[in-house]
C-alpha cells in the first residue's frame, strides 16, 4: 500500500513518474546503463537536459528572452547568490516579508554584503495575509516568495512594480501559468511541485543575464556561467534532473499549467470548505490569500492537533503536523496530490471533528 | 545487457546497489513511500543519514576529532567556499599544481578575494608526475588534489607539511585507507567511486569547523552550518545521499578500504601490465605516481585513438575517450568497476594492437 504523504516537501511524486524510473533504472531508454551513471556530457544527458528545458518553456510560454537553468544548493543556496549576482551597485535591493522564507532570503543577502531591505511586511497582523507593495520602489529588483509554506499564504497576482520582480516559487512552481511581463528571475527547488530534492530551477531574463555576466565572482556563484554552459560547466545533480524531466511530461500529459491550476483550485477547494464550514476547524489565513499549496489549520487545541496528525500517521496520512513556527496543522496539497489523497483527507477531517468535537 | 562504462564520471555503480534501489524505489523499507519522498526530516531519513556518516567514519578509521558533512553543489562549488571559510587572515593558502583540477580550485579561491598561491608545480614536465612539494610551507592549508583524472596521476603517499592538508579526493574518495594525521579536510563529489553526482561529501577537523564557525557568510556558505545542523539545515540532496549510503554498505560488505585498494591495485595492474609490455600503446604519466583509478595512454596516433574508442563503444565498452586537454584514451577504474569489466578491457586491447600495429 503506498501511504498519502501531505508533507511540506520533499512531497509525493506522481505513481507513474516513480513507476518509470524504476522500470529504466539500471537500463536507460534500453541503452544498457542507468541514467545516474552516464556522463553528463554524453549525448543522453544532454538531449534530456535540453528537452526539460524545452518543456519548462512550453508550459510557462515563455520566449527567448529567458534561459532555464539547473543548479544545486536548493533555493536557500540562491538567496544570497541571487543578490550577489543581481544586485545593481547604485540600488538597493527591495524585498516583501511574508514570513521565514523571506526573511531567511534577506538575511543571506545582508551576509554576502549586499544592500538589501524590507519595503512591506504583514508582520503586524501575524502573517495572515501578503501586504500591499507601493508600486513605485526604484531598486535592484523586488523579490517576493509566491507561496509561503509556513503560514499558508500566497499571491494571487503578481505585485505591479516598477522594479523587475524576482519570484522564489519553491512551493508553487508549476502549479499555475504567471504574467512575465515583469518577471526577471523565478526559481525554486523542484521538490515540492516538480521532482526531488537536489536542484534548483532558475528561469531568468535576459538583462539579469547581463547583470550576472558583469560581476567579479567565483564562477561557480555566476549564473551567467551556468546559462553559458547549459547547466554543464560542472557535473550537475543529473538524477534529479532526470526526474524533473519526468515530470515536466507528465505536467504536459495532465493539460499543461492551465489545466494543473483548475485541479489545485478544485483540491484545495475540498479541503477549504470542510474546514470554513465546521466550528471545530480554524485557518488563519486570510480567504483572498489562502495558498492553494499549504493548507495551514488548527482544531480547538494544542492537545487535539497532536492527536490529529499522530493518528492520521496510524491511517496512512502522514506529514501533516504543522511548521514548529507556527504549530497546528498542515496539509500540503501540491501537484502531485491526486483525488484519491484529497478524498482521504476529506474524510478523515470529518471523522476526526466527530469524534472529538 | 549492461554495458562497460569507462567514463571519467558519472561512474558506473555496484549492480546490486542499483538493483537495491530499483527495488525499493516506490517502498523504502517497505513503509509505502519513496526514499525521494519523504521529508528531510522525519526520523527514516536522518537514520539513514547517520548510519552513512558513521560508515564514513568508520571506514576511514576516523575518530571524533572529525565530523562527515553533506553539501550540494559538487567539488567544483568547495572550491571558493573552502577558501573562503578556511584561511586565515595572516596567512595565505598554499596549493600544489597538478594540472586543471587544482587550477580551478586556485581560480576560484582568487575570484573569492582570498589570498592564495602555488607553491609547486610539475607544469613544466606536462605534469608528468607529482611534484616535491617543501614540507616547512607556513599557510592556512596546503591543498592537494590527490588524483588527477586528466592526467592520470595520483599521490601515493600524502605530502609532508607544517601545514594542515586539504584533499580533493573527488577521484579516488574511498578507494584505499589514508593517514589522517595531518588531513584537517577531505572532500570530494562522489560520483565516480562513492556514489552519484548531487552531493559531495566532506569530513572535516575539529579546528577547521572553528575556522568556519568563526567567518561572518552567508550561512549556506557556511560549513559550520552544515555540521550544526547534521547536514540538513536546508533540504538536502537525499537521493543521492541514500545511493552514497548504499554504496556505503556495499564498500564494508566488500571488506573495507584496505580490501578496496588491493582490489584497484590488482585491478590496475592488469591493465598497466598490458600497455607496459607493448610497444603499440603509451602511457606518459611517471611509474611511480599513475593512477590507480584513471590508465591514461595512447595509440601511435590520434586516427587510431579515434578508432579505439569508437569501435569499443560498439562492442559495449563506453567511455574511453581521453580527456579534450590532453587527447588520447583514459580507463577509469574506480570502486565498482569488477574483473569482468577489466577483462573486457584487456581482451580489447589485445585485440586491438593485434589488428592495428
Amino acid at each position: 500500500m503506498r501511504i498519502h504523504n501531505f508533507s511540506a516537501g520533499p512531497s509525493q511524486l506522481p505513481l507513474e513518474v516513480l513507476k518509470q524510473a524504476q522500470d529504466e533504472l539500471l537500463s536507460y531508454q534500453n541503452n544498457g546503463f542507468s541514467i545516474m551513471e552516464i556522463s553528463h556530457r554524453s549525448k543522453y544527458f544532454e538531449d534530456l537536459l535540453n528537452e526539460a528545458k524545452e518543456d519548462v518553456k512550453q508550459l510557462y510560454k515563455l520566449d527567448d528572452n529567458y534561459d532555464v537553468i539547473f543548479i544545486q544548493g536548493g533555493a536557500s543556496m540562491q538567496f544570497s547568490l541571487i543578490a550577489m549576482n543581481y544586485s545593481l551597485d547604485n540600488l538597493s535591493c527591495a524585498y516583501v516579508d511574508t514570513d521565514v522564507w523571506t526573511q531567511k532570503a534577506l538575511n543571506e543577502a545582508k551576509l554576502a554584503k549586499i544592500n538589501a531591505q524590507f519595503v512591506a511586511s504583514s508582520k503586524d497582523s501575524g502573517y495572515k495575509f501578503i501586504p500591499k507593495i507601493p508600486e513605485d520602489i526604484n531598486a535592484s529588483y523586488l523579490y517576493i516568495c509566491s507561496n509561503n509554506t509556513v503560514q499558508g499564504t500566497q499571491y494571487k497576482q503578481l505585485p505591479k512594480s516598477k522594479s523587475p520582480l524576482v519570484v522564489d516559487a519553491s512551493s508553487d512552481f508549476f502549479s499555475k501559468e504567471l504574467d512575465f511581463s515583469n518577471i526577471a528571475v523565478l526559481f525554486g527547488g523542484v521538490q515540492k511541485n516538480a521532482g526531488i530534492a537536489g536542484i534548483a530551477c532558475m528561469i531568468v531574463r535576459k538583462d539579469f543575464y547581463e547583470r550576472s555576466k558583469q560581476k567579479e565572482l567565483p564562477l561557480m556563484f555566476k549564473y551567467s556561467t551556468y546559462v553559458d554552459n547549459n547547466s554543464l560547466y560542472n557535473t550537475p545533480s543529473s538524477f534529479a534532473i532526470y526526474i524533473f524531466a519526468l515530470q515536466m511530461k507528465w505536467l504536459k500529459k495532465q493539460g499543461g499549467l492551465n489545466k494543473i491550476n483548475e485541479l489545485n483550485t478544485q483540491k484545495a477547494k475540498i479541503i477549504y470548505d470542510i474546514l470554513d464550514n465546521s466550528n471545530f476547524y480554524t485557518c488563519k489565513a486570510a480567504k483572498e490569500d489562502r495558498s492553494l499549496m499549504n493548507v495551514c489549520f488548527k482544531t480547538p487545541n494544542e492537545e487535539l492537533d497532536l492527536k490529529f496528525h499522530t493518528q492520521a500517521a496510524k491511517e496512512g496520512l502522514i506529514g501533516l503536523k504543522g511548521h514548529k513556527i507556527v504549530g497546528g496543522l498542515r496539509a500540503s496539497l501540491y501537484n502531485s496530490c491526486d483525488f484519491d489523497k484529497i478524498n482521504a483527507l476529506a474524510n478523515y477531517l470529518i471523522k476526526f471533528e466527530k469524534e472529538n468535537r
